[in-house]
């Protein structure tokens, strides 16, 4: 551990803190040194958009980074600016809560290339005064988190005590964890997959090709003209959606049932409820999300693939690693299921690391990370309190 | 069994099969009897589109209709029309082939609703001179199955030796034995199931939503506006195509592997082969299919619940059935998984039915029906040559 960042970054970090006390916490970043992203090219002066939860105690030794999902932001236990809903973690942070903001300090970045603040195609390039649009170079989960250490800097924050994170989140995680190992004491590792499958990358292919298939995309620039894909995105959204469900959670919610009719219209409408929630998915997503901005992020994930930038092989991602890990995946969860968690447990065990693994059972599917699941918080809550215990955290409340 | 249809019967056949001896084969139906369809409309006069290989015998005896999955049509052994490719079922249909020509009699409509022919949203209106569009009734997989009906007693055929199909074809099947029981001697639902579920539903619903969502659509009426869907329906070709293949067929023939590259380019190109395949899928989908099309046979799919038409209990769709049953499913088949066929045999067990049940071991997904799988053919041939035992069908060649 080096010594606690400097009181110029302590002031810098209330000052900015202070100063979005009401609204999002944005910080701009790569101002003396460059953000070098996987494509070649150096980010300068670039936006990032970020929450923080609890308070960093006095070593700050007690950060938890969160790292959301692709279409998750930072808003991950606050009211959402855009929607008015609880954060998509609410479940997860507050005090007394597995990510205790008694106990923990959480922060929660917008990631690069999003659209809830960070630099990505619907900001404006500073270097033009324009927005990026497809001009926005195309980014890696390991951009992402070069620019989350960035920010952790700024805040003053060496080490960090976990991070944490489902889906995409998991695979920042890994990132975390491959880049920055003196940096993370405890990586948590949820639902995710060391590289994304052939199956995943079809998938986001689809709503990939629904979003550019939709005229008002407009070659990407569609801001410019005044018009935004609603419909292409709505489709792609709709065809994710099914991909984070279990079968057995579809049926059980909806199976056949009807939606506000007794019997079948013999036409096009949503004669039945699964179609009515699929279409209300797609209707509120666009609301929220920006359509370039999906396109980057699926692509970021599409191209993850450890092993492939570690010789093809991939424990040498994590070749004398001191981090410890939690590996946690779910029973039902077909899109990155159990065996691409056994992976990951497998390539930790031949580096000799230190690895907790614990499958859930649990029929929400993929996005069983993001509900109430009492065997996952347990299972989590213990490796947090045991790992807090080996990092000499102070045991009750914050400090 | 009735006796075989009478000479007047038997001459309308032949003159209607020489009059479209080097074209598609198609009839009238619905002259003298209006096809009632389950919504309600009576369909008179529309035209039904078929292929037939092999020789109908004497006693009219070894007649094998094979039914279509969702995007096929009546060409199963011959060259298509439009594509120019051999036909979809080429491997199990001809001489010495599991549906063995020297032997069978081979039927194949093209469904009601569909778009090589028959009557569908893509065909004129006989009362109006117009094409049908959106007007076209809503069908169900028992009208398909009411319409092949009015095939076979057109071409004087009282009993089917054998009904076969996969996906949707099995659907048909399962309602031949139902609505049909005295006029199938064996029946072979593969790779399906006896209702849609929540999540075919939903795939289904992404389609439908991709074509409606594209401007070309125009309600249904792009014909009349000489525009076509097309980048609608390859996007809901893609999503579909996704649950044809298992996780493991697409690793095995994709991986992550690029497309003509040796590095990422850090854009939206298809940098991966699965994501050139895809493309290829939707593009080459929409020379060959009309958009409404897809609607009305998805619709009617999702639509298709035996139980529910008997009371909730699927066995009551097939008490005292006569028919030998072969229902035959696909392990890696993710999309009509084997749960789904054995809730069929379950309710065939019910009614102490004949039935044969046979779970193949093949990791090419839902298409296993499709494609060469050694196992499949070889149970498929051992069903079929101990029913036509059975049938007291002549043992060498044809007749």
């Amino acid at each position: 551990m080096k010594e606690p960042g400097g009181a110029a970054a302590s002031a810098a970090v209330e000052a900015s803190e202070a100063a979005f006390e009401t609204t999002a916490r944005r910080v701009i970043l790569g101002h003396e040194r460059s953000l070098r992203l996987d494509c070649g090219i150096g980010l300068r002066d670039f936006p990032l958009a970020y929450q923080t939860y609890g308070r960093l105690n006095a070593e700050r030794s007690n950060a938890i980074l969160v790292c959301h999902a692709l279409t998750g932001d930072q808003y991950a236990a606050s009211l959402h600016p855009r929607t008015g809903k609880s954060g998509w973690w609410d479940i997860m942070i507050g005090p007394g809560k597995p990510l205790d903001t008694e106990r923990y300090f959480i922060v929660c970045s917008n990631v690069l290339g999003g659209c809830m603040g960070s630099a990505g195609p619907s900001e404006i390039d500073p270097a033009t005064g324009e927005l990026w649009s497809l001009s926005f170079p195309v980014i890696t989960i390991a951009d992402m988190v070069r620019a989350q250490a960035m920010l952790l800097d700024h805040l003053g924050i060496d080490q960090l005590f976990a991070v944490i994170g489902g889906s995409m989140g998991g695979m920042q995680v890994l990132e975390w964890a491959s880049l920055f190992p003196e940096r993370v004491f405890a990586a948590i590792p949820v639902a995710t997959a060391a590289h994304h499958s052939a199956q995943n990358i079809a998938f986001h292919e689809v709503g990939r090709q629904a979003i550019m298939a939709d005229p008002d995309w407009m070659g990407g620039e569609y801001w410019r003209h005044g018009r935004r894909p609603h419909r292409g995105l709505a489709v792609a959204r709709m065809a994710a959606h099914i991909t984070y469900l279990s079968e057995g959670k579809l049926h059980q919610k909806f199976g056949r049932r009807l939606q506000d009719r007794t019997v079948v219209t013999y036409g096009f409408d949503a004669d039945f409820q699964v179609e009515s929630y699929l279409r209300h998915q797609g209707i509120s997503f666009v609301e929220r999300f920006d359509a370039n901005a999906y396109l980057y992020i699926t692509r970021a994930m599409d191209y993850f693939d450890m092993a492939a930038r570690h010789g093809g092989v991939l424990a040498n991602a994590f070749r004398d690693t001191p981090v410890r890990f939690c590996v946690l995946s779910f029973t039902s969860d077909w899109l990155y299921p159990t065996a691409q968690s056994r992976r990951i447990v497998h390539a930790l065990n031949a580096v000799a690391a230190n690895v907790s693994f614990a499958e859930i059972v649990s029929d929400a599917g993929h996005d069983a990370f993001l509900v109430d699941e009492p065997e996952f918080h347990r299972v989590l809550r213990g490796f947090l309190t045991g790992a807090a215990q080996h990092r000499g955290l102070p045991m009750g409340g914050r400090k």
